[in-house]
């Protein structure tokens, strides 16, 4: 609607994917599987994005800028461990993660990327 | 000052909006009325964020992308229910919302926003 | 690699800096003098973002934003006094600053920015 900019997949409060000049916005992105620890709900989380991303003609290698929130930072290395198994190991973004309580108590990780088309 | 970029509203620590490239930044927002809920709060946010996006010429409908920080996660409905009744239907920006500490224990809201020009 | 993106500094998970479109993505940066207070810290950080500015042909009076995290929002002030002695007066930046539980339990302060080359 608005000039230039495509949006995707929108829900009753925020689109999953805003596209503008060349850069595509991934909206904070959660783990259907809440049972999953914070490894596997990482793996899944960034799945979604890869599917995300794929919506909007790019991929993973074109990631810009990322936050990772975990609900316990203990578990930090867990959610690393599944990032680095995933990301892209020549094109890797900037990146800050921080501990923060998620929409549920059962949501260890949340996810949120910028990318180049 | 610098070439190309656009500032509104300096402040001690910080500007209000930066302007840069056809993306306008507006900076963490909270409400002035501590006294509310989480609803008012967040109605009186993004109040304030229509009228920085119209400082910098542009509005809600141009939205990208938003962070969203609630003092306690327990309140996100309330801070959604805001968000619903303002955010522009067809429009609607990617978010993530977690759970933060704010400058003041009565801040029960804080939102960040990326608009298009 | 991948067209029009620039990175430096890659580690095991991220780069520090990701350059595209006139736009450079800092990652979020922390003390290596983790027995510092939360000023100190401040202070190593915003050094340490210079450098990183600097590796990408810009400085910090081409800011355009800025995400804090504290480890303890009671010591923002003490962040926001390093902050202030650094920033340019005339090219602040917007920013957000709320609490998060860092990658370490001694870690004060991590610091996020976006600015235009």
């Amino acid at each position: 609607m608005s000039h230039g900019i495509v949006r995707h997949n929108p829900g009753p409060s925020l689109c999953r994917i805003v596209e503008y000049n060349g850069v595509v916005h991934i909206a904070g992105t959660t783990a259907d599987n809440k049972s999953a620890g914070c490894r596997e709900q990482t793996a899944e989380v960034l799945k979604k994005i890869d599917s995300s991303l794929a919506a909007a003609g790019t991929d993973k290698s074109r990631i810009l800028s990322s936050n990772v929130w975990v609900a316990d930072i203990r578990e930090k290395d867990q959610m690393d461990a599944a990032w680095r198994a995933w990301v892209d190991p020549d094109n890797k973004p900037v990146r800050a993660c921080v501990e923060a309580r998620l929409a549920t108590p059962d949501t260890r990780v949340e996810i949120m990327v910028t990318a180049a088309k």
